[in-house]
């Protein structure tokens, strides 16, 4: 499984009222823009006094219907992450590396495509790139969420680290995404990240390097 | 894609009479029984006097219509090469980590798991295992061939390394036939990979490493 499918998308209370960001994470130096309306990304943005590092997460229905407003906002961000499917539709071009490529032009320094249990790649303005296989998972038992949790791995081991993220930090951001994310597919909703210790993540990002590094 | 689809099969030459391996082979070290019919890769390899490593092909005609055949050969050789529907079909099992774990217990020392455009997976007796993505190729003209090409790539480095092969050896080697496909798959038939150097090769092995490598 590498692509995902949409049956139906609900704003719900980010339809009523334009979300505003407390106090008291008006400073947050890195941000992540999780999947909504591109317009409602950009305006959860402004609100954030001087990010470092901003990432944003998009999805089908943006990008066919929210078009305009996606662009303007694919200038403001430092990182795109999406799947392949909608790098697909974003580009028009099925090939992941030609793909990667077009969307860097639309702006980000970064893109980060995510192939299912495939993996993700990242890609940069530099033309150069890292790809990184999914974690082995061997009893998944739902995959919801997984996008989430890798964006929120990565992320997290980001705000860890002070200085200009570069690509190399990307790499082990992304490598610690994919070990989140082989977590909460192995139960339903958050049944097994909810128990996950920083000793199972560090120990399943030492199989991960293990069982992808020549 | 992951999937090889198959309209049809033709043995030819091979269904009129068994291949006989000419004197000059029948010491060779090294062994790959390309797909075919796993009675003909048995009947070829009972001619090679003392192989110390032997690697087969195979795919679904086989798997589904020559079931006890091939479950001899598989306790006669060392590794088995083969895609992810394949492994699928032979295990009824459609997590590749399972699925691995199956096949090795019917026989092989190493499984080696062909993804196309997602790469490669080796999985051993040990239950330790490597996972390496494909190359990032940008024009793809024809995958086919690129099976071939892979085992050809990673027998020949096999081939050309003494002593016994292990995980590690067989990592460097999946990464030469993950390279050499890439060459095969940037045009018909032969026209890419016919001009290819040993340069142009390491080149790319460079940088397989570099955007696989954290």
């Amino acid at each position: 499984m590498e692509e995902a499918i949409t049956d139906d998308v609900q704003l719900n209370v980010l339809q009523e009222r334009p979300p505003m960001v407390p106090e008291a994470f008006r400073d947050s130096r890195i941000v992540f823009l999780a999947n909504t309306a591109p317009a409602l990304q950009m305006e959860l943005l402004s609100q954030i006094a001087e990010p470092e590092f901003v990432a944003a997460d998009t999805m089908n229905c943006w990008i066919e219907g929210r078009r305009d407003d996606l662009m303007k906002l694919l200038q403001k961000i430092d990182a795109l992450v999406l799947n392949t499917g909608e790098a697909k539709l974003l580009t028009g071009d099925f090939n992941p590396v030609r793909s990667a490529r077009k969307i860097l032009a639309m702006g980000p320094k970064f893109v980060i495509i995510k192939k299912g249990e495939f993996g993700s790649m990242i890609a940069d303005r530099a033309g150069d790139c890292f790809i990184l296989p999914g974690y082995p998972v061997e009893d998944v038992k739902d995959p919801t969420g997984a996008g989430d949790s890798f964006a929120g791995g990565m992320m997290g081991y980001i705000g860890r680290n002070r200085g200009a993220v570069t690509l190399q930090m990307l790499k082990t951001a992304v490598a610690y995404g994919t070990v989140l994310a082989s977590f909460t597919i192995e139960d339903f909703s958050l049944g097994r990240l909810s128990s996950v210790t920083k000793q199972d993540i560090d120990s399943r990002f030492e199989i991960l390097k293990r069982v992808t590094q020549l």
